[in-house]
């Protein structure tokens, strides 16, 4: 049998070398147009920053390494250009010299991934995109004697240059068509993520687009110039589908190749994972893009073993990711709110700010956890997580969580790991469960950031019921001060009418809005307390610019 | 509705709270015979260490600030006598009066939780145990002046003291009757726990006793002597059922209190939860102890909805716990090996040995996994990890998966958060995943650490497919050096008959048992690689003391 694949790193090498273990006898050929295969796409940003200062650390495998263990023929700066079906041949040129070779094909799999947009301004020829190894040592080049630089969109890899550049002394900007950065939060989580950037020298430039890049400066939209000896157009990726629609495989609506959930694209001969692909969506079976490693990497695996007979399916994608920004987490998990408002499924959201570990042992370091949950079937349909130590293991328990079916009340109930140095004896997890669980059951009702102007309008009653302290440090125009503890004893001091009450994170709110019920008044908690509404309402506040 | 708790700690405070919360009328007595509630008692050892330099951080609440918050008559120093179920009154009695009272109740809740087992061994007076505040002073008064302490029994408290005392710059001998510490572990996977523990200044007498205390030394089952200045027993606790033995209400054979998944215990209107109660085992639904505050936790919140009239039912237990030692890891959910093998239970067992993160991002530290495998079914029975940063992680996110129901193979499809700081593209979890999906399929056999003698003895060749200096640095005796990377090559310097291949951690050598297994030749893969195998062979190498 021969194999071709196209694209030798996250998920194409992961298919040859799964198939070689597979199939001892098969060949094997890896095309792969850069210089380099296997490489750590993901590292590459802390490479220009200098956090992983070996370059060749970055290279896991070369092809040499592959031939030897797996008995590959790995070509790189090699170039597939043409699939010839009727005569099942991929067309390779060799990029250094030109020469074009054809090879023959029982099996293709394509997992050419994805290439960086370029959005079309003038002069975008000057700026710099990160997808390989060769762009990795273009910007290190680059970023040596700059001292200024503008990145275009704050993504994920926007914004881990923004932290790398900073790193090596670069005043950086970025420049995002959105009204925040980080699409997949939601704007009261983002707004944490957004002061910390700030804080951390970096400048945004939000709801401002980059009209012009000229020699050392852009120019926004706003009209304003920003200068920069260094540009990165970092707005995202676009599946690579050149090759397929050449040779005439169908595409998606979304851009990507379609495949059924054995990979095969409409011609059955021909696979194709990754970047490059449209996957189908774990909450509502739709088609996505999530041009992430994890998946590249299992569908690579996966489509060899397709590939060599065995039997295997696809699963839909989640599209779990986590991204650190100077130091802080900031992880997600299924959908957000903005893509279940958009989609009107019916929801209910929770946010916490619990600890990452025992308050009472030494280190222990607030995080935001946000949860979605399905309004009917209480089935988790999201969370978000924003802190240091433990967000990662949160967003996991909770993808995990998902994949098991388990409902958000249920989360109450999950065993975790509890010592003090690492946890809680009520986990960060369970409180999620505990919330999510009184919302479902009616024992508590609960009112969204986003909810409180027009229930004020409405006529309700805000009370406050942290401490005098904490009231005088910062407090939601208009509300009224009666501390949880002496909330019993001051029941008719709150005006009629409906109550809403807050603390400062929700669970001081959730007691006192107990009391008020059980006194007979209509009262909702301010879900995830002084914390979220602040983030919320900072983040709206925010003017686009341009 | 009168209703009393007894025991006002973990599972007694969070069904007080709960209660209260659910209930704004009832009368809540809460009796305490310790002079403190809602004690963190998890925080205790760090206290002795000084780790938690502030005492009163481990105070989270006072009889006061609960009466403020929640309306509840917390009455500490106060012990609970008799239940007269009868009269439907609790007669307790003021320690420091002696004054005795009666309450009447309606409903009653006992979360007495577990009492520190002392071994009837001469002298034992002299042994402190920790379970309370007061138990805690002592031990910080006795550890000043001390220079040399036994610790008898080296469970999660008698370890975490080890470490502590440690810290006071006390010589620590741990003596443990069982031929390792730490029981949940399997012997492989505790072997470098106890190195751990003796490169820290630890010494361990494994498979001795403590057969007299005197006043500044104890003596050994083997004659020994060893200087104490302080002696701690920490050889596990007991469920306490005095009070309800006195009541009549029937206890299990694990020495227990026996409820409903109501928490009922045989008297309806009395409920028992936390350290005090048997539970249901999660894998065989058999009687279990498990005295971990989660489970306490989360019992006595459902209790309160349960006396709050609400439905709501037990879970039963998978035990989830970890202990921090010397800044490594140790965790484990579910079932160990020596548990399935004593049951007769077919699985299967995978040991991996990964990164916390990715290897080229700086910081990545190697852990041990070992994951059990229901051979029949492919569900997940238990797993155990040995190492430092994620650790917990990958605990809890298996803990999660058991409580799901993801099958072992499944693993491998699950979508973790990955960024290089803080995984891998193939998480170690999914590895996992496809380590058990090989086996379950057949695509790979493995022997375990512990087979391989048979094996040799069968007339099994065993190839070490590692490099030359790997094999250098340490080999199995008879391993025939042919590294991965040569073995195709090689093939026919490999004598006939069944081989067993070996690499450092698995993973070479499950590459090259496939290159084997093609080549025609029955060929295993040893699980775990030579790391295992040397964890597993050094920990049988001890010789029981005594
Ligand atoms: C800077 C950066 C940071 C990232 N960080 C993360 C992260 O932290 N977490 C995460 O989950 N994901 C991250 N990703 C995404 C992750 O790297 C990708 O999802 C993954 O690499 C996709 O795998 P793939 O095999 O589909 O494509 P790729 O890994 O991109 O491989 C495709 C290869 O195919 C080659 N190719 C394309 N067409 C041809 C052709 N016609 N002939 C020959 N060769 C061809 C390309 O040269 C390319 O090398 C990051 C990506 C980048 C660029
Ligand atoms: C040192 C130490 C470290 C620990 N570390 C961990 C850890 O890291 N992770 C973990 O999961 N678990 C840990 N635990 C276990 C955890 O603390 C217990 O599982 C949990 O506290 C059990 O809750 P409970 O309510 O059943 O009992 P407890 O919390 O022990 O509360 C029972 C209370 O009832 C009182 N009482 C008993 N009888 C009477 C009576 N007749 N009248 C009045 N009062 C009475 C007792 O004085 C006691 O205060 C640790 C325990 C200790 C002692
Ligand atoms: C690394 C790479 C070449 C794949 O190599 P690989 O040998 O298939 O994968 P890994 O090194 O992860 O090892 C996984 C294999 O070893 C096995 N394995 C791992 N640990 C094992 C152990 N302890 N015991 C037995 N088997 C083990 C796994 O089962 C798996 O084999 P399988 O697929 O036959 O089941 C490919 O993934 C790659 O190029 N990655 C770099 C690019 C990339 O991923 N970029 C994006 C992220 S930065
Ligand atoms: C702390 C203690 C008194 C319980 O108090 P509690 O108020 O019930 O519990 P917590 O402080 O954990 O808060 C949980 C409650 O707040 C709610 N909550 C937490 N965060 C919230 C948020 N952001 N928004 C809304 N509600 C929130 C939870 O839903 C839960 O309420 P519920 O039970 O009505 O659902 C009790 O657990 C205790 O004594 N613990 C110390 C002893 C111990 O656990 N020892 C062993 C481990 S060291």
């Amino acid at each position: 049998m021969d194999h071709i694949i196209i694209g030798g790193v996250a998920g194409g090498m992961s298919a040859a070398t799964r198939l070689r273990r597979l199939d001892e006898d098969a060949r094997i050929t890896v095309i792969e147009r850069s210089g380099h295969v296997s490489f750590a796409n993901c590292g590459l940003p802390y490479h220009v920053g200098g956090v992983i200062e070996d370059r060749e650390s970055l290279l896991l495998q070369t092809p040499a390494s592959l031939g030897r263990r797996f008995g590959l023929d790995v070509r790189v700066g090699t170039e597939a250009v043409r699939i010839d079906r009727e005569r099942r041949v991929v067309v390779v040129r060799e990029l250094a010299t030109g020469a074009v070779s054809e090879l023959p094909y029982d099996q293709v799999l394509l997992s050419p991934g994805a290439r960086p947009v370029r959005p079309p301004i003038p002069g975008i020829e000057r700026a710099l995109s990160l997808r390989d190894i060769e762009d990795t040592d273009a910007l290190v080049t680059a970023s040596a004697p700059a001292r200024t630089a503008v990145i275009i969109g704050g993504g994920f890899i926007g914004l881990e240059l923004a932290e790398n550049l900073t790193r090596r002394g670069i005043a950086v900007t970025v420049v995002e068509a959105a009204d925040q950065v980080m699409a997949p939060l939601d704007p009261e989580m983002v707004a944490p993520v957004q002061d910390h950037l700030r804080a951390n020298g970096v400048a945004l430039r939000l709801g401002a687009s980059v009209t012009a890049i000229g020699p050392d400066s852009v120019t926004l939209s706003s009209g304003e110039q920003l200068e920069a000896d260094l540009v990165v157009a970092a707005v995202g990726v676009r599946p690579d589908t050149r090759l397929a629609e050449d040779a005439g495989l169908e595409t998606g609506r979304l851009g990507g190749i379609l495949v059924d959930s054995r990979f095969r694209t409409s011609d059955p001969r021909i696979l194709a994972v990754g970047d490059a692909v449209e996957k189908r969506d774990a909450l509502d079976g739709e088609q996505v893009l999530v041009p992430l490693a994890n998946t590249a990497n299992r569908q690579g695996r996966m489509a060899a073993d397709v590939m060599a007979g065995l039997s295997a399916h696809d699963r839909p994608v989640l599209g779990t990711a986590i991204v650190g920004i100077f130091g802080l987490r900031v992880a997600t998990t299924g959908w957000n709110e903005k893509r279940l408002v958009a989609a009107g499924r019916p929801h209910r959201v929770v946010h916490t700010h619990p600890s990452s570990h025992a308050t009472y042992y030494p280190g222990a370091e607030e995080m935001s956890l946000k949860l979605l949950v399905d309004r009917d079937t209480d089935a988790i349909l999201g969370a978000q997580g924003v802190g240091r130590e433990g967000v990662d293991k949160r967003i996991d328990v909770i993808a995990t969580a998902i994949a098991g079916g388990i409902t958000a009340s249920a989360l109450a109930d999950l065993e975790l790991a509890y010592a003090p140095q690492f946890g809680s004896a009520k986990d960060p997890v369970n409180l999620l469960g505990y919330v999510a669980g009184n919302l479902r059951t009616g024992v508590t009702r609960s009112l969204q950031w986003h909810e409180l102007d027009d229930a004020l309008a409405a006529g309700a009653v805000l009370v406050d019921v942290r401490t005098a302290e904490e009231h005088a440090a910062g407090a939601i125009p208009g509300a009224l001060l009666v501390p949880v503890d002496e909330l019993r004893q001051r029941l008719d001091e709150i005006p009629p009418g409906p109550v809403v009450v807050h603390c400062e994170v929700g669970q001081r709110g959730h007691t006192a809005a107990q009391v008020l019920t059980h006194a007979g008044r209509e009262a909702r908690n301010l879900d995830g307390g002084y914390r979220t509404w602040h983030a919320g309402t900072s983040a709206r506040k925010l003017v686009p610019v341009g």
